[in-house]
């Protein structure tokens, strides 16, 4: 099953179901006329979503219209939690080092895990607006899970059954502004403007081997302006899965249905700058400041730039036969 | 005009129009369902509101029942955002002795906030409950503050006009989870179990002078298994009003309606652990940390505990005839 949200109807939007090949939607509103509505009462909605699916992958839909990405806001336009963990452990390194920050060793058992903000997320195809270019600008490529109700103390096995929908994020940071921040003790804020999340959101069934142990196995896909970037393995190298991420969110604190819990940036292992580049063979970066320590490392600084007004960026993910999973995020940024 | 939210009614509950002396509510159904419905649509609602909350202080409303603060969830039981500043500085400096951190100079100047959990707010009298005695089990007696929408870059005038609704917070606190949280660098997380706010949250123009520059100026009044633990002046070396906060908290970001920004810890300057003793003639605390830190520094050690199961916690504040403004936070701690 796949879940999309219009931005036309409010400030949640409208849920729409869309086909598998993603050519088609279809409103709901006898069912549940937004996302949340839907996760707020998943058990008595899901049967019937499902029945909606089916119908308008059979074509037997009677409403149905095109798809269209521009049209759609983030699965959830606005949400009750934005929780991002730091799962792939060679981009905290990276990103540690190049900070000039240590790495504790208990960064390797104890996930890393930052409280976003989920007021105002952006939509898929919305511009990147209102952020100063020197505040350093970049873009993290990620995967994240929207959540049901997850009671305080639960288990990872617990966790793994509260998966409702899996989706992919950019997760816009201000790369000038965190070392300050961070100094300050109390974590990111200023730090991390709006994010946004993939047009459509999937239930893990319809991955299918795709998603297993917690985990999405498909490369992501990360275009700038026009020019493959990335297509790191969001399977290799997650050093923690949703379920333990999930597991370590709700330690302390009932996770309330709708909470979306984020990968952190897809990262995988490499042999440096030469290693890692596309066009030597490597898999790439889904953030710029991995290629910028990399630089940093071999040149004694950095070379690539952060995001400037104009710059396009593109997060995808494809299955083992090139169609499109969750469509695209798609975006580019403006003079603030 | 006050308001607050019955826990019937499903996640969101039901709003409700209060009597300025809280003895009786009104639901206002063919206004709007909830508070966040509300804040939604605020310029369109608010005279509405405002007419049932004259009816029902007029004894002219049909449908008035007695108001029970037990009955009542949080105003909003789950937000869209809870972003909780740190502005009475004297709590900063004693918290971060305490914890052996020095005080960087740029916190007289640069707020410091962190994004918390919204999802899944305790209510005003619910139990603490879940968390273990070891995690060192703190109150924090705050003011907060319910915005409308503030666009990105908004500056302080604009951020003041944005302020909807003011109330009190039980911003509890994991004491012992938190040098290593953030020592990992991504602030708190798991040492931020769910927040409680009090029953009724009030607009800023029923408070009269209590509240201006943007502030709260009367004693926020403090309970502890029935014994005056503190009664600190809100308004008093409060560094950062709620305008400069709800500013630095939209400098990078939208906010959306029903953003909640806190205060932090109410604090005042005192002489030491003689001179802040209630005892001694002093206002005492709003969390249990700072009287330890001043055990600490005269004593050696801490001499209070912690919270453990069956303390009980009352936060409430009153204006200067004495009448409760908000209602109380009346919260025990239960058993993991």
């Amino acid at each position: 099953m796949k879940l999309a949200t219009l931005k036309e109807g409010g400030r949640d939007g409208t849920l729409v179901v869309v086909s598998k090949d993603l050519a088609l939607c279809q409103a709901v509103p006898g069912i549940a006329p937004t996302l949340q509505a839907a996760l707020d009462h998943w058990e008595e909605m899901l049967p019937q979503l499902q029945a909606a699916s089916l119908s308008l992958n059979n074509g037997a839909a009677r409403h149905a219209r095109p798809f269209d990405p521009r049209a759609c806001h983030s699965p959830l336009p606005r949400a009750y939690q934005w929780a991002d963990g730091s799962a792939y452990v060679n981009h905290i390194e990276l990103v540690r080092r190049a900070r000039g920050d240590s790495m504790p060793p208990e960064l390797w058992t104890d996930p890393l895990m930052y409280q976003g903000g989920s007021d105002s997320f952006a939509g898929p195809c919305d511009p990147i607006t209102g952020l100063r270019e020197e505040w350093g600008i970049d873009l993290e490529g990620e995967v994240a899970v929207i959540t049901g109700d997850v009671p305080l103390g639960s288990g990872v096995e617990q966790a793994a059954q509260a998966i409702r929908l899996v989706m992919l994020v950019n997760d816009v940071s201000l790369r000038n502004l965190i070392p300050n921040e961070l100094a300050k003790g109390f974590g990111f804020f200023q730090s991390k403007p709006a994010s946004a999340f993939s047009p459509v959101s999937v239930s893990p069934d319809e991955l299918g081997d795709d998603w297993r142990d917690g985990k999405m196995h498909r490369p992501l896909t990360i275009h700038l302006n026009g020019a493959l970037f990335g297509q790191p393995d969001a399977g290799t190298d997650m050093l923690f899965s949703f379920p333990q991420l999930i597991a370590h969110a709700a330690k302390t604190r009932d996770l309330q249905a709708g909470s979306i819990i984020g990968s952190g940036t897809v990262s995988n292992k490499q042999g440096g700058l030469h290693g890692s580049s596309i066009g030597n063979g490597g898999v790439g970066y889904a953030c710029l400041a991995e290629v910028r320590m990399y630089e940093t490392i071999e040149h004694g600084k950095p070379q690539t730039p952060y995001l400037k007004p104009g710059d396009r960026v593109r997060i995808e993910m494809f299955d083992q036969r090139g169609r499109s999973l969750f469509g695209a995020i798609d975006q580019q940024v403006m003079h603030a």
